[in-house]
């Protein structure tokens, strides 16, 4: 535990949530700014900034959590659609420094519309590129490298 | 397997793929439509179309797999930061019908600026609203009743 981390006051109970689940290494409770009706936060009880530093066991319970959450939220909310982020670095989005899988209904659009802006779910931008053969083999053998 | 989807195929070795991680249940390679440099998939070997409809051995596997890969990507790019997305359906953006989590490298600011608008990574839209205590008890019960 981090004497400074907000979610870390979340899994000891010293800070109130909308809980949603819970077991021995995984907390799902309402994100309290949501971008759609539903927005869930899943989080490790154990600490760790981002996803690189997080133990196997942890990372796996947490991967186990997911479908049936995605599940439950579908299902209560009505909605068909959701996107699930972990942002890792305050320049990838993260604000909270501690792990956390967003879980973020996508309603139809009428829905949104009848929501207005912070019905609409998580915006997305998509600036894709191309990948040739030549950076893809320097990639591969850089990563895979890393990976060992 | 399904028959129609090109994840399967890559799984099943019938089209290529620049394979960076395997092991009995997941598989990572890169995205041939990178945001970023690094920009790579992580699948579960089992069809499934959606998150909610993954086995949760699968589901754990991928969670698992999930840190080394986000650590060696990190570290093989140089980049410090990342997103990790899953979309579930179409209108959150989903484009293949098989489970994938992106991993995408997010640039600093002047090394996206060097790459173009492809190298800038994920874009995020975050039109946050505020839950009041009403609608989260009505949640609550709802996504709990739902998780049973």
């Amino acid at each position: 535990m981090d004497d400074n981390c907000i979610f870390c006051k979340i899994v000891a109970g010293q800070i109130p949530c909308h809980k949603l689940y819970e077991d021995g290494r995984v907390l799902a409770f309402l994100d309290v700014g949501p971008l759609s009706p539903g927005h869930t936060l899943v989080i490790p009880k154990h600490h760790a900034v981002t996803l690189d530093d997080l133990p196997d066991e942890d990372a796996a319970a947490i991967g186990a959590a997911l479908p049936k959450l995605v599940k439950a939220v579908k299902s209560a909310t009505g909605t068909q659609a959701c996107n699930v982020l972990q942002n890792n670095g305050e320049i990838a989005g993260q604000v909270v420094m501690h792990v956390h899988f967003h879980i973020i209904p996508k309603p139809a659009a009428d829905a949104q519309a009848d929501a207005g802006a912070a019905g609409t779910g998580l915006g997305i931008g998509w600036p894709a590129g191309k990948l040739d053969d030549a950076t893809a083999g320097e990639l591969v053998k850089k990563i895979t490298v890393a990976l060992d």
